[in-house]
């Protein structure tokens, strides 16, 4: 299916009914869900691994295992949570046991390592030749504390952790840490917040259209990873790093352990735009980012 | 792959290491989570749907949707809770966008008429001609009170609601309607419940061997669907019925407007297995159920 045709479930979900116990529904990066008690509030999200768009047929199994979990632990880290519990599926065909194995080890060694419990799992034969897994992730963080992406004020800076682009070729895809401390770190202090997943520039939208303000990026200032242009900054997407607004100066008091960010831009009043510096709009183009 | 190589998922995930906040992990029909507060446990399970597995081509996409919701309800009923959100993926490749949309409205409706928020999902495309959905449900239950497979004592009496045998060419397993207030009516009353999804003889089984007692099951007693021989009820599957033991005359004060349970066998001392009245051991064999 064409991509239009994908947006069908994110077009379908925001108009559903929510009960009272849903505080942020479909739209964010993870939902937040009211638990009994009332202190903490849950984290939900899932996230889908395709062979042949989000790894290769070759790709060591225990790599892409650990991929599936640490994209999901991006998803917690871009609302400031900690995660706790996931559950896995799998619809294989035309692999051995032992891949399987693998890759269930791999997605299971990677959960332990960040304190996940892997708490159920489903796996299934597929009559065609694919691979398709999928994670849910669950976590928590301090009730109404969530940093969504929808609360960026005009005056605030625009901050990225580590660099942009490049990042499928690079392996980087494979190898990245997710950002559960640095977004951690940003609660109570980030206004709004994503991961960088599917572009720079098109994640930056979301952010800018869900807090009705415009983003100005300055192109020169974005971290690029080795290999990298400008353009694969903008549109190649698998970066997994934080996309957030801030105060001025946030970058100052920042722990020397965690991944440094750099400012990239600022926000400014307006209605989901992304500007370059002399207010002339940056937008994605149908072959990637165009200037 | 072959149905013992699918069984891989399932014997390595009892085997990890789960945190302090998992009161029950992976090996029951939901994991039990222990939540900030302590007054409620969180239930999380995870299914997946797949053509020419669950449902056919020609499935009405509004059907194959709401049953993958179903299946879920089904797991949460199974362990006396109350279903609350939801999240959806689903990997498609040669459907209509129109198709693709009728089944997620089918999810959608389905989950809305039973309170259940959708509150996350994900659609992607892939490169063979198949379709894969994953539903993870997430409920809860009042802390300590989840019903588990593992609780049958010897001298309680096996129950099961409804009918068995015969679901998928009768359509039951597209129509039927999860258990959930029989299970909940169940909560401190069933000593171990389950829902009966891979046959009646494989599931109890799995409740005869978590409870470290033998089930001893009058095949005459078990209520058969309509079309159904004694070898259907006992392997088919897709039966979405509550399997449970408990206490003798716990039928008598039974709710009228809830499903009413046959009494199908009883609990005796014993190690897992399954025996009819005689004593002889009732087992699958490769071809389904052979006395």
């Amino acid at each position: 299916m064409a991509i239009e045709e994908l947006k069908i479930l994110s077009r379908l979900l925001p108009g559903l009914k929510q009960t009272s116990s849903v505080t942020v529904g479909p739209g964010d990066d993870c939902a937040v869900l009211r638990l009994p008690g009332g202190e903490t509030e849950l984290l939900a999200a899932t996230d889908q691994l395709v062979r042949d768009v989000h790894y290769l047929r070759d790709t060591p199994p225990r790599l892409a295992g650990a991929k599936l979990v640490k994209r999901n632990l991006s998803d917690i880290a871009a609302m400031g949570g900690t995660p706790r519990w996931a559950l896995l599926t799998a619809a294989v065909s035309g692999r051995t046991p032992e891949w399987v194995l693998e890759f269930c080890r791999g997605a299971a060694e990677c959960a332990e390592e960040y304190s996940v419990s892997l708490v159920g799992g489903d796996l299934s034969g597929v009559g065609a030749d694919t691979e398709v897994a999928t994670l849910t992730i669950l976590g928590d963080v301090p009730a109404g504390q969530a940093v969504l992406r929808s609360g960026a004020h005009a005056g605030d800076m625009l901050y990225v952790t580590g660099h942009i682009g490049n990042s499928f070729r690079s392996g980087h895809h494979l190898t990245f840490i997710p950002r559960l401390r640095e977004g951690n770190f940003l609660r109570g202090k980030a206004t709004a917040m994503l991961d960088v997943s599917d572009g720079l520039l098109l994640d930056a939208k979301r952010l800018a259209e869900a807090s009705r303000a415009d983003l100005v990026i300055e192109p020169e200032l974005i971290p690029l990873r080795s290999g990298a242009a400008l353009p694969n900054a903008m549109g190649d997407g698998e970066d997994y790093e934080l996309l957030f607004t801030a105060p001025a100066g946030t970058e100052r008091n920042w722990p020397p352990e965690l991944a440094m960010p750099a400012r990239i831009g600022a926000v400014r009043p307006g209605t989901g735009k992304i500007l370059d510096a002399s207010g002339t709009e940056l937008k994605l183009e149908r072959s990637g980012y165009e200037h």
